[in-house]
């Protein structure tokens, strides 16, 4: 990972937004400036500097991730820590921080931590935070890992085809994806794993259970990894049994929208038209009302990062952008079905992260 | 779980603190006092009445978990919704909110969406949030929750001292330690496991890698499972081949100073007295700098919660708490070792829930 480079990109925006200082507190953040993967840390950032504040546990683990910041053990709270070191370098008479990842509380302990000569109006909430708007566009190195990450994802649900049978617990399904997932390198699952079988699938956050898979019945798959810190995420839907032909149509209406939805990727696109691609599908077919949730978000070190593909959303995507397009159906009582890819934007479209079989698979 | 009574008790505190309005957005305490599982809501709470916000992925799951409150499924924000609701209550002039689960982003947002008649001085920072004031002391349904969780965890290692030889790698262990979990009931983990073998044994937080685990060395196995929703956490360190004379004097240093600090749990006894019983006992071993962080923390719904047991911390035990005690000491480039228990406080003293044996174990 060139964190020199993201480290020169972020002073130029801290310069363009006229910011003598930066404090990042949000892991993910730091992790992208400077390679830190530790469970407590701050970084400061100026025009000239960089420090990364953490306490003793780090002491060894930061010796070794970071390169690009000076490294301080502390004993205290590192957020503090940060706060007083940024408030006493010559230039820095304020500093921006990220108001989406800072708590009230957190402000709070850092406005008290500053000199009375200049707590009045140090910190300035971002409006655009400096961080995410570099963090939105994957650079090589990360789209390499994320095609990694996707591609275990891919090898999984392959695996799965051949583990799944009907009397199988839910919970007996997700512990062999993620006993797989860890066998090809998985450091952990990028969220909980959903398995939702039979009525239980038109749950769309269905948790896996102890009920076992029925001998009819769709189930769905929502899972991902983590691979170096990034993550993936896929969701497929396959059939236990023969389906009836309400199912098999509803399937099909979902797999139009997926698809649509892929299509209208591209550079340049509104993140409201690709949601609107897959949705107007399923309003033709008829299930408006049972596709209730957005049409995906962006993924990459968090498995929900902007852009959010919704209805009405204006932000355009651009090269490098990597975004889940995730429709599905849910008919409470009966059914639910969603299929999910992984997908990257490139300067002529989109590039499907995670190539596994869509057509309506019967097991 | 008793919903009912927890909600009660909530709205005493209310009125005690002179709080028409409660606006409850971490995920946890929504759970803790209205059942709800789902990852994206709201609750707000009057002296009369109490409604949850949330969106159409929740429908189902909503109506079938949430008996306490009035559930309201809306297409925006949950949490904009809540506020508004709350505002046209009559007789809801001011409400509270915890600033450690409150962005400053979403206070701001909350303000805006206030009629401007009301916004001035609507919402109140909590300086002793009400919720997480319930969930420090521990009820019976939950104790009788986190007995199972912990002894999942005991079963765990039980099972995994048959499991672990030399040349496995980091990750193949933590990959079958996981599977048991899910195998015994688990809805995951309540962390990232720690699997630290030979020389990364001395990184308190040490993730599983590909490294093999060598003939001789300290391997460190920190863990924990959820099971239906609350947090397991444990940890034990044991040996691999024959350890030398300094390894054995630092086992048993930690071991004492563990026990110690288990002793001392008691009602009445400040958290900061029982960090002392293990710190006492590590200093008089010279290894005061080696132990680099704090004793242990509060354990439930989430993995860490109030109290810290960290040195000066005034907070004095009750009966129902549940607390970790996890002292360990880290010598870069050598070996480390950490042995942790959950404890419950009792009326006479402390329990441990994780009776798993902490003599040292040669594998």
């Amino acid at each position: 990972m060139d964190h020199l480079r993201r480290t020169g990109q972020l002073r130029r925006r801290m310069t363009r937004a006229g910011l003598p200082g930066l404090l990042v507190t949000h892991l993910p953040d730091l992790r992208y400036l400077c390679g830190f993967t530790g469970s407590s840390a701050a970084l400061a950032v100026t025009r000239r500097a960089a420090r990364l504040f953490t306490d003793g546990r780090y002491k060894t683990q930061a010796a070794e991730e970071v390169e690009t910041a000076r490294v301080q053990i502390i004993s205290g709270s590192p957020q503090v820590a940060a706060v007083e070191w940024l408030a006493a370098q010559a230039g820095v008479d304020s500093a921006g921080f990220d108001p989406n990842w800072t708590t009230v509380a957190e402000l709070d302990r850092w406005k008290r931590a500053l000199p009375s000569r200049v707590r009045r109006g140090f910190f300035s909430a971002l409006a655009a935070p400096l961080v995410e708007a570099l963090r939105l566009v994957k650079d090589e190195d990360e789209l390499a890992l994320m095609t990694d990450a996707a591609s275990v994802g891919c090898r999984l649900f392959e695996h799965m085809l051949g583990f799944i049978r009907p009397g199988l617990k839910e919970t007996e399904v997700a512990a062999e994806l993620e006993y797989q997932a860890r066998l090809k390198g998985a450091e952990g699952m990028s969220f909980e794993t959903i398995v939702a079988s039979g009525v239980r699938s038109a749950l769309p956050h269905g948790r896996a259970t102890q009920n076992p898979l029925p001998r009819r019945g769709f189930l769905t798959l929502d899972f991902g990894v983590i691979l170096k810190g990034y993550c993936s995420d896929m969701t497929r839907t396959v059939y236990l049994g023969k389906p009836g032909d309400q199912e098999r149509n509803a399937y099909a209406a979902v797999l139009e929208a997926q698809e649509s939805a892929v299509g209208a990727v591209g550079s340049g696109v509104s993140c409201g038209d690709v949601d609107e691609a897959a949705r107007r599908v399923l309003r033709d077919a008829g299930l408006a009302e049972a596709f209730s949730h957005s049409t995906g978000h962006g993924v990459g070190l968090e498995i929900h990062e902007s852009p959010r593909i919704g209805a009405g959303q204006t932000t355009r995507l651009l090269p490098g952008m990597v975004v889940t397009i995730e429709p599905g159906v849910y008919l409470a009582g009966k059914f639910g079905i969603r299929i999910e890819d992984m997908v990257a934007v490139t300067r002529t479209g989109g590039q499907v992260l995670t190539p596994a079989p869509k057509a309506l698979i019967e097991l």
